[in-house]
């Protein structure tokens, strides 16, 4: 790789134009930052934050960041305009960045604009043969979508307010710019209302945001760039609402807050006029404190089945010449919609609002597929697209960056695309492992939603997801901290080598194999699946080297086979007396024999004569046997070894 | 090991008394904690603590803790008495702990040995093969010494609040009960001043804690039952109070705050009667703002220089019948002693402060060896015992665990120890790498402050420093978190196994042996004698194995061996590109080429017959050469090695 490329592997999303130039700008001691033109609070605790930083990243201690002469700082901001007190859906986020070995300039039309051109430069910057510098080069960006969101679930489990402020500090560094809080669920209701304050007694647990919270939350959320957009879902997965407040349900109650998961039957009652009081009350208060111009009703899963079996539901609907439950929600949303209007705000919902009925102001979120979206845009509606985008299915960052979010839309309907949000659903996530299931891989998304289209080398993104996975854990993310203290505490806080080397091999399920009707919230999500990473990087690796085979790569592949082989041995030897391990024995045992496996074919391979057909044979199978889920993870150790199978001669 | 003995492994410091049991209390969501007797604030506070802990120590979700009536708690605290509003040197710090497997019961005089007992419960709590328990057993227990500190250096390198919280939190898992903060020093002067603000304003780069954060440390520490005893050290390590004001000092000035490391010439002016209204002023200030009853004036290290060069200081001298600069210095600390007296606290200060003329009302405070202890006690001072637990100078937890606070004491000096403090010398830790300076060390010397005289077995206090070390981690000190980041950031943020395998093998030098004058402050202090641990964990399981040599440890040993001959050639191909790599190539060569005699030395040994003379010489000689610093780290590795080597028939 030609030296002045390097400054292109370290950077997601990928800038619109990147031009290396040769040459770099020293990071030292020394370093020093300066803004002109708007120079505002926000601008000033941006570059405070940069500074700290680039501290962290380096280890090098800054004595005094702020240059007085800006012609002379290290790196010089010139913004022409503060932008929103808010930031805005269609708020001009471009910029340019031009560093050279002497300086290093970010122009932007706004602070969230400059904001991007920093976490770009902190990107660049990297350890190399003189030290800490940032490569030169010239950076012209701007965003593809206006909407690049992440959804955080913290109902279904409490996500801790410095949980939210963490993650909100990793999203900047990879430019999303929406915050989508799922603040309520038929697992629980997380905000103080002052008007209705039995949601939060009755239904949280105890686990809810003060309304002072959510400001700091918000507060913190704007200085990032990052607009906070609140869902509270009605009119089903409301469970948690009517604990408190039963005569807003369908049916008597009395609730309890919900501990499984999936589609429950509480459902609010869109045939009282006492449900609008409450609602108009309830959203008047939330419209206050969520400062965005949008506002997310959910509106997802209503099995209807409260209403088909109410008699005065039917007679309602009959009254009102609703044909079905699906116009009667219509109703609800119309009556809902008019409320937020009321209060000066956009409507969004999850695709089940789409109908006939439902006015063209409002936006669609598409998760049942693309085709939810191409049909709400065709519509008319605008439209953002979670569909494949699901973090909580554990699937590899490939997968989601292979979905674009234009895909399947006309030229006319993509101008109604507005963007796209990762989703962290919540029901087989806690706090301390929500970090590891949104980061890396909503990096890669990020770089779907910010990049051009043409920017889709998976190999390319795995090689600069690396790298950002690594700069992000400065922000403060847990997704690599969290791994080993979880696998000793396993380990009954004694070191177990071995038990890391069988981690390192699998990978976890996600939410739908694991479901299963088993889980609820009270169930402890400390087992070796929740310690397990999404995807394995190093396993990643050696599937390179597997396909690659050059000499260095058949050493690695040896000495990790190797490793495999004997591993089993350690591991029994602590598992016995340990609940948490001994689901893992036959997991350990696959390792193993996977080990001895590629071994032996790198043996035959070595030999340069043909591979015994019915070794060849037997051995495969095994691979198919081995590859299925156990202890609801995958080994994907089984991944190099089959490549290197299927590459042996007959 | 007897399955009720295994509750013993996990505990540190070592109670007095502990009886297992058979059975164990199992821990689960349905976990609840009472008290009885004193419940105020503290209490309520330390039980909420608790069961956070419990939840992040097990990934266990414990939706109700607080149980309604106590008799049916899981763990019930009967407290008699609240204890004083700041916890005091003498406080009754005892406590019994029964675990049955029923429920478990702590009984204690005063919340803070309650909260002693609490901590001795979260240690015991641990996984096993039924899921998380805590072993049954009674402990009465209560501490040898009443005086068990950590001293934290904040001047040299710029502790931030949240690195003395957490710090905090730790010492209380361990049981130390005195933090005592160096607040000021050459290199600069971190607290607010009202009274005279250019202390802060001159002499701190902007890093000071304001009065504010000193009250919310203070209280935090209160309310985890550790008393914070501040130092200001004078009349030398002053230079950083002279900056702004150079009229108390001897000569003239200017000053700068000090960038370097050792002992500086400028010293206050103990003549001027202007110096002491300044401390009569400063004094009054922060002997309000820090409640405890003791107040260090430091007293360390005065040169006299500037006092020897001054003809009014001779002068002054001279007519005060002065013999030298040490009467002169003695003079200067009853006039400060009067003050403190004035301003009702009990002055502490280093061994210097020791004089014919010092009133026995001082406690001294031994650096320079147990003999400076031994005559402050002789002569009927009482004294604190900090030479030997040095934590900057990086030396291993066996160093410091061997080492008495009574060793050499008559009976009647042994009543005036008061006991002793491990110091954290901040020269060259940052707040990055100070928790791995202090943890896990300082827990073996909370052992010897606290537990008997008799508990000293050293294989003991490592296999249990180990799981309390891990246990450390859900305190939220960063101690291993902080190790990987570290090494990834070297290697440009991508993955370096190699780089780790010779991390792990590697310590870290101490102070002494890195300082040589080439440290400042303004040094980034990120490279990998930063990152290397004092004590490798896994070199000292190696030498346990070269020992005993099992055939499981023959198989260790090679694996290790094998890892560590092949390690360099992975690691020179990511060195070249690096600066902070390069300086370790002769190190990885030397961890290959001890991996290489390893595996021939056990090949000698496996093949029964003798070891060739001439080998074995040439090697030792080798082991002679790799053993010595390098890159400022030791090549642990090299013992395991030794070991195997001089246990070779010739």
């Amino acid at each position: 790789m030609l030296a002045a490329t390097v400054a292109l592997t370290l950077l997601m999303p990928m800038p619109r134009l990147a031009t290396p130039a040769d040459g770099k700008l020293p990071i030292t001691g020394d370093f020093t930052v300066a803004a002109t033109g708007v120079s505002d609070e926000r601008m000033q605790a941006a570059m405070d934050r940069l500074v700290s930083r680039i501290s962290r990243q380096t280890g090098i201690w800054i004595l005094a960041p702020k240059a007085a002469d800006p012609a002379r700082a290290t790196l010089r901001i010139e913004c022409a305009a503060a932008g929103s007190e808010y930031p805005k859906l269609g708020e001009d986020e471009s910029y340019t960045l031009d560093v050279t070995p002497q300086s290093a300039i970010v122009k932007a039309a706004t602070v969230d604009g400059a904001m991007h051109g920093m976490a770009t430069f902190e990107q660049l910057i990297n350890a190399g043969p003189d030290g800490f510098s940032a490569a030169a080069i010239h950076i012209d960006d701007r965003p593809r979508f206006p909407w690049r969101g992440l959804m955080m679930d913290s109902s279904r489990h409490w996500m801790p307010v410095d949980v939210v402020k963490r993650n909100l500090e990793a999203m900047a560094a990879v430019k999303l710019n929406v915050f989508h809080w799922h603040l309520s669920d038929d697992q629980g209701f997380r905000v103080e209302s002052k008007l209705y304050p039995k949601l939060q007694q009755s239904g949280s647990d105890g686990l809810f945001y003060t309304q002072e919270q959510i400001r700091e939350v918000v507060n913190y959320a704007r200085d990032r760039g990052i607009r906070v957009v609140p869902e509270f879902d009605i009119p089903g997965h409301t469970t948690a609402w009517l604990v408190g407040y039963p005569e807003i349900a369908t049916t008597p109650g009395p609730y309890e807050i919900g501990r499984h998961f999936g589609i429950f039957d509480p459902v609010m009652d869109p045939t009282k006029e006492a449900t609008y009081a409450f609602l108009e009350g309830f959203l008047g208060e939330m419209t206050h404190l969520f400062p965005d111009q949008y506002f997310h009703i959910g509106g997802d899963e209503v099995n209807g089945k409260e209403w088909t079996q109410s008699a005065a539901v039917k007679a309602f609907e009959k009254a009102h010449n609703l044909a079905n439950n699906d116009a009667l929600q219509a109703y609800f949303n119309q009556r809902v919609l008019k409320i937020l209007q009321a209060n000066g705000k956009t409507m969004i919902g999850w695709d089940e609002i789409l109908h006939p009925d439902l006015p063209k102001a409002s936006v669609i979120q598409s998760w049942r597929g693309a085709k939810g979206l191409a049909e709400a845009t065709s519509k008319g509606y605008q439209g953002i697209l979670s569909w494949g985008y699901y973090l909580d299915h554990l699937r590899p960052a490939a997968y989601h960056y292979g979905i674009d979010p234009l895909a399947g839309e006309s030229a006319d309907q993509a101008s109604r695309v507005l963007g796209g949000e990762a989703c962290m659903w919540a029901e087989l996530v806690s706090a301390e492992t929500v970090d590891s299931r949104i980061w890396p891989r909503a990096a890669a998304i990020a770089e779907r939603f910010w990049s051009p289209a043409e920017v889709k080398d998976v190999d390319s993104m795995y090689d600069r997801m690396s790298a950002v996975s690594r700069q992000l854990e400065w922000t403060g993310v847990q997704h690599h901290a969290d791994y080993a203290p979880m696998l000793d505490r396993m380990a009954g806080e004694q070191p177990a080598p071995a038990l890391r080397v069988l981690a390192d091999a699998s990978e976890a399920l996600g939410l739908g194999p694991r479901r299963g009707g088993r889980y609820t919230t009270l169930m402890p999500l400390n087992r070796f699946v929740d310690a397990a990473r999404p995807e394995s990087e190093s396993v990643r690796a050696l599937e390179s080297a597997a396909r690659r085979m050059s000499p260095d790569d058949v050493t690695a592949l040896r000495r990790q086979f190797t490793l495999w082989a004997a591993n089993d041995a350690q591991f029994q030897s602590i598992a016995g007396q340990n609940a948490l391990l001994a689901e893992l024995k036959p997991l350990s045992k696959d390792l193993s024999e996977l080990g001895t496996i590629g071994l032996k074919a790198l043996d035959y391979r070595a030999s340069g004569q043909g591979t015994p057909a019915d070794w060849l044979a037997t051995q495969q199978a095994e691979i198919v046997r081995i590859q299925k889920p156990n202890a609801e993870v995958i080994l994907a150790a089984f991944r190099p070894v089959k490549i290197l199978l299927d590459s042996l001669k007959r």
